[in-house]
């Protein structure tokens, strides 16, 4: 698979970079030509620290349109109020693709994170709003620690609860995070219903602060 | 502690009334008096059954008026759509009381169940605007099957995320929530937040159908 991670040059965007480079092609996105292509140089170097053999490993940075364009799949590694002039940018290199939302809308009142939704119900509802029709739409990687995510030897299993109106888009996904090695995917079943699992976010954060917990997780059993 | 279960005679009263009985007085709550009687007569057969010494174990049922009348804290087991008539016919029992609420608002819309908050944001928030301003809410327990709360053997912890605008009542429900064994209390903040906890409850009914798991709690890690 091609994988273009968009605004891919921050934590998260690393993490994902890191624990697919060895199965699949990655594409590294950022607003800045100059930094996508340094940071995928610096992931490049984090596999080789981490001994892999980086010889066939593929991980390379362009500007977001080009690595939208020449991907199969699309994940968003930005913050939810940049994420609508972003997909105006790509627009039409998402004709058919897959594109994978872990985007979480929320505000800090006061002292505590708070889940802010659009008037769609959902940053995934309002994504799907925002692309073409043929986009498949995948919500998912909400509740993913982005320091627990880039460290490869983490070995502590966390879920993946994975909304989307395509049951082949879901399944691709279901096999990428297996992939990915640290994490358990389940079906959250429908876009409609992503509030529940991006809302998980705030409170996670809220979490860690309140009880003196570190890059929270969850896990349900 | 004397603890009012009101709407006490179903599967998740019966999980608090067995695991609280060891160190607490529990008063069975139902709005038909003969159905709090059997109900609490079944709890003390249960326990014993477990093996307890239930000669000091103190476990009756009445009606929800005299229950929440005698109690020290007051826990709601009963469908949102119940919760404010009932809240209305004990009122006045209510006052200088902490009131403890693992209330839901949901529905099914197809197959699957959705987080339906009132106006006010959450059942918390509806329930603090229905209680007496002396009464302490305290939002907690959402997210615990009933299943697993019954079955005193159940070894798996489960997280139990509390909110309120009282720290006295938050601290004892950190310390009701390690009694009960199979729970670890975490600071969820203020009442304001409650609903990314309540959010959780139909999200985890969807995930055991969709993904085969039975009785799912959530665990943050």
């Amino acid at each position: 698979m091609k994988i273009a991670i968009l605004g891919g040059t921050g934590s998260i965007g690393e993490g994902f970079a890191l624990r697919w480079a060895l199965n699949n092609e990655i594409i590294i996105g950022s607003r800045t030509l100059k930094k996508a292509q340094n940071a995928a140089q610096s992931y490049l170097s984090e596999m080789k620290s981490y001994g892999f053999d980086i010889s066939g490993v593929r991980i390379r940075g362009t500007d977001n349109y080009i690595a939208a364009a020449e991907a199969d799949i699309v994940i968003l590694t930005v913050m939810f109020n940049h994420v609508f002039s972003m997909l105006e940018s790509v627009y039409d290199t998402l004709e058919n693709k897959i594109l994978v939302t872990p985007v979480v809308p929320m505000n800090k009142v006061g002292d505590y994170f708070v889940y802010s939704p659009p008037p769609q119900g959902s940053a995934a509802l309002a994504i799907k709003e925002a692309v073409p029709a043929s986009t498949r739409v995948v919500s998912v990687y909400h509740n993913i620690a982005a320091c627990k995510l880039k460290d490869m030897k983490c070995q502590v299993e966390y879920d993946a609860v994975i909304c989307s109106d395509d049951e082949d888009a879901r399944k691709i996904l279901f096999d990428l995070t297996h992939e990915i090695g640290c994490l358990r995917p389940l079906d959250g079943g429908p876009l409609a219903v992503s509030n529940m699992v991006e809302s998980i976010t705030p409170l996670l954060l809220n979490l860690g602060v309140l009880n003196g917990l570190e890059d929270v997780g969850v896990r349900f059993c």
